[in-house]
């Protein structure tokens, strides 16, 4: 099982250290699973992130191979990524490779934009959710939910939304209950104090 | 308002990736309050964390100055922190000088470990509160609670539990309301499903 968490410029940071954190649990913890996974940009340069992190790949895109999961984070970077044919080619190419997408936050314009999520549900940041229905053709809007696991598109709200989106893919790939354990490993019962 | 948060090799991803998201969109989308975040570290090459991922920080500790709020993140590596004089005095001396010290999961060992909780109540990973106890004079452990604020130290449960203590920040440090628009920022309406 092979994970890709792809990393560039001005995405949004939570958004793929969210996924990065309870999946890299999951891969660590359990190797008998025999999960990999790794971060994937442009170049092994380092990425700023959208709030100004600075953080390095594990491969290029040209490195990659193949692959089980992509999760797409979003971002203020990923407006400069719409209308592009070179990053439109490369994911519908993975998806057509049966790769399951995943996108967290606006990670799910670029997945519009790319056509793939033409007459299905999605969701997105809830500030984007009006943008996500202009860049494709029949997407069902859900405002509202936490993500929409669409079989082969798995798309999640804003942020914070990648930690349940990526525990929903632990107990998709592999079991609720090794997703409850992934979930206690990283101590995740939440209590905002606002 | 000068804000830090520490890097170290084999932090825990989570433990720090989370207050920075909050923290930093604080920072970035209220310019008005005044808020500076950056990370430190022993130097400024790469700082390879707990799960594999490879992160830049902005200053070492030399560059760093004065500091409002130090944020400590946890992890494998804080075992090889304890015991170290020159982390102790680093920390003891931060907290001499009015700086809120706020750990995130076993970040509390090396604050423990500096004599920071000594006569504190205080909290941790649910996996290390047995060794937290053991690390100070008469630390009151707080098992269950999702962070403790002790007025000059905060300790914080378990990796996500980073996401919460810094919301706890934006409330104490400028307005619960302010933690409201951040945690709306960052669509954090937590639904894990698991």
């Amino acid at each position: 099982m092979r994970i890709a968490i792809a990393l560039f410029e001005d995405a949004e940071e939570l958004d793929w250290a969210g996924p990065w954190e309870v999946l890299a649990a999951w891969a660590r913890h359990w190797p008998g699973d025999g999960v990999e996974i790794v971060t994937v940009a442009e170049t092994l340069d380092p990425v700023r992130c959208a709030k100004g992190l600075r953080v390095l790949a594990d491969r290029t895109w040209e490195q990659l191979g193949a692959l089980d999961v992509l999760v797409y984070p979003g971002g203020q970077g990923t407006r400069a990524q719409l209308g592009q044919e070179r990053i439109r080619e490369r994911l519908r190419s993975l998806h057509a490779g049966g790769t399951l997408m995943t996108s967290v936050c606006t990670g799910a314009l670029v997945f519009a934009d790319a056509g793939l999520l033409d007459g299905r549900p999605a969701t997105t940041h809830w500030a984007s959710l009006e943008l996500l229905a202009t860049l494709g053709d029949r997407i069902d809007v859900r405002r509202g939910a936490r993500f929409v696991d669409d079989g082969e598109i798995i798309t999640a709200a804003g942020v914070s939304a990648g930690i349940d989106v990526a525990l929903h893919l632990v107990a998709r790939l592999h079991s609720p209950e090794r997703a409850a354990e992934v979930r206690r490993e990283i101590q995740y019962y939440p209590e905002p104090p606002v």
